[in-house]
């Protein structure tokens, strides 16, 4: 059998809630497919040692369920959880990563030169990085592709991890300039109940994945303080306005048609319903408790991953003295460290520089 | 003095809930503005009787609360409820329409010839109009215009009546091509917690505010149903395609940006979090009562303008054989009517044709 005909084998490089959740779905779906790809799909899993002592990768392949990250799921059992990270993406065609963003550089530093180069990336990861010396700006796409030197598109939406799992219907955005990696993730992941578009484009995508979690934390104190609905509603729109307005400064217009997918406006409302970074981002509004001690009690020891990338924004925006153009921005970042009020977030939408209109 | 410098009067053409809270609104603002306008406002209120025998017009006069409509909420001495339509409007500079919109042609039929040749019109109401025989669409600021001869503005956006009535945060977009009405509704509304933003463009502004009550309809039956976050996010994303697709479909197209407005994305979100028609539809969804039931059990009679809305929608679309291209609009009309389950609407999500993607 040649390369190109040969069932396709798939890794999935992170096995935290969503990618436990992406996990199960492949699961599935490649079973459905028969043929094409390779039914044994690898995770790649951090290995951790558990309360009881057990390890958390043979509490997979044995419970099938990842009782650390997404209890009360149903791991199919052709997916094997992997502590081995180089095991796990040998011979993989397809490289799905969805780590948190701030071990991606890491990770991928350890898959150099151990991959396939016929193989292309889809990550599913939202954040990314400002150089701690240049400030300059870097997607996780880019470092992806530039370490491991294959092609990466993105998966982007209205993806609460747990409602994935359950197959409660939702839709997401892929980023892809080619149309053979576009269809394979069509058929590795479009389902009735999770429904893709496909727009050519990465970085915007991805960009507004990881910018609409500042947005969520904001909206999180709104609501902690018990703001009003028309207010968390200019909350929304008024970030969503920063996060266009950031993407414009990095020379990434994209057609305004793109903010009205998934990956735009409807990842934004789903994650300022009821995502963790809303969540977390609520309570401290409420308590006063710092997102550490938040992280702690309600996370089980991971990190939200919009207050991290609201520091990386601060940083860019800062050096580029442009914080009083981006308040909200500047604000989340001030309130997730406690050096701000969140009631000032609020007061501070009123004179909005939205509202500076000629 | 002359016209043009004696102070302007204003009459606010309706006193519902939403009438009420902008008669607040400005009539605090035009005492502080001092001089420009005339401080004393006409608020045109059809007359009631109230359970206890006593007239509407007359309490609010009295205890300067509209007690029916928008309870518990000042209404400042200087904003006069009038139960004479003509006597209302009779020298009005500016006329503020705000009353359901199943009343404005009657309304406006009796208004004819009555007013002031240099007023102009701002309608704040949302809805429209497909006439019986020729399924033909008329907006509310057209009827206005060729039923009153003036000029007709619009105001829409995320304004929830009893929060702007407590001065909590929020924002509106006002469709205007003519700079010196634009300038006379800065004067009249804008403030630090009311903020507008300023469009040339008056239809498409229009379109949006009366569609989104559809769609704010559908997200009642969504939760109603329970969806979870990721579903209600499709549903405001799907559902505001619709409306998109629905304004193209008159070759009325605006400049994308104006969906990133108050009028657009905002209006939607604030409406689908806890406005009346998402109350109303989600009360459907839950309990199986018809709307007729829930508007008399929670509304004091007053009608929801989401169905009605609905309704006009459907016979437009099914008058030039669309309904398969428009499935929400569809369901929310068939679901309102009980003839259709809340459920089917979100089944029919799966393959919304925006998902027939080539």
């Amino acid at each position: 059998m040649s390369s190109s005909t040969a069932p396709k084998k798939i890794a999935i490089v992170g096995s935290g809630n969503w990618g436990s959740a992406i996990a199960i779905h492949i699961g599935e779906k490649v079973r459905k497919l028969k043929g094409q790809y390779d039914e044994k799909i690898l995770m790649w899993c951090r290995e951790e040692t558990l309360d009881d002592g057990s390890k958390l990768t043979q509490v997979i392949n044995k419970q099938h369920e990842n009782v650390k990250y997404l209890p009360h799921e149903k791991i199919p059992d052709n997916v094997i959880a992997e502590p081995d990270l180089c095991e796990s993406v040998k011979d993989a065609d397809v490289l799905i990563f969805v780590i948190p963003h701030q071990f991606v550089k890491k990770t991928c530093d350890q898959l150099k030169n151990k991959i396939k180069s016929t193989a292309f990336a889809l990550t599913l990861i939202k954040g990314f990085y400002v150089d701690e010396q240049t400030n300059d700006l870097m997607l996780v796409s880019q470092l992806i592709k530039n370490t491991l030197n294959i092609p990466c598109v993105c998966l982007m939406g209205a993806n609460i991890a747990h409602e994935v799992a359950e197959k409660i219907f939702c839709e997401a955005t892929v980023g892809s300039r080619d149309e053979k990696h576009s269809e394979i993730v069509r058929q590795l992941i479009d389902t009735p109940e999770f429904r893709l578009r496909f727009y050519p484009d990465v970085e915007i995508i991805e960009m507004l994945g990881a910018l609409k979690n500042v947005i969520a934390v904001c909206a999180g104190f709104a609501d902690g303080l018990k703001a009003g609905f028309n207010t968390r509603a200019a909350v929304l729109r008024l970030g969503f306005r920063e996060m266009v307005n950031f993407c414009r400064l990095l020379e990434k217009e994209s057609t305004p048609e793109l903010y009205l997918e998934s990956c735009g406006i409807a990842d934004l409302i789903a994650s300022a319903l009821g995502g963790r970074n809303y969540n977390g981002a609520k309570k401290l509004a409420e308590t006063n408790k710092s997102l550490k001690e938040i992280e702690k009690e309600d996370l089980n020891g991971q990190s939200l991953q919009g207050p991290g990338t609201a520091k990386e924004v601060y940083r860019f925006l800062e050096a580029k003295n442009l914080l009083d153009k981006f308040p909200m921005f500047r604000d989340a970042y001030l309130i997730c460290e406690q050096k701000l009020e969140p009631k000032k977030l609020l007061e501070n939408l009123h004179n909005h520089p939205e509202f500076q209109q000629k």
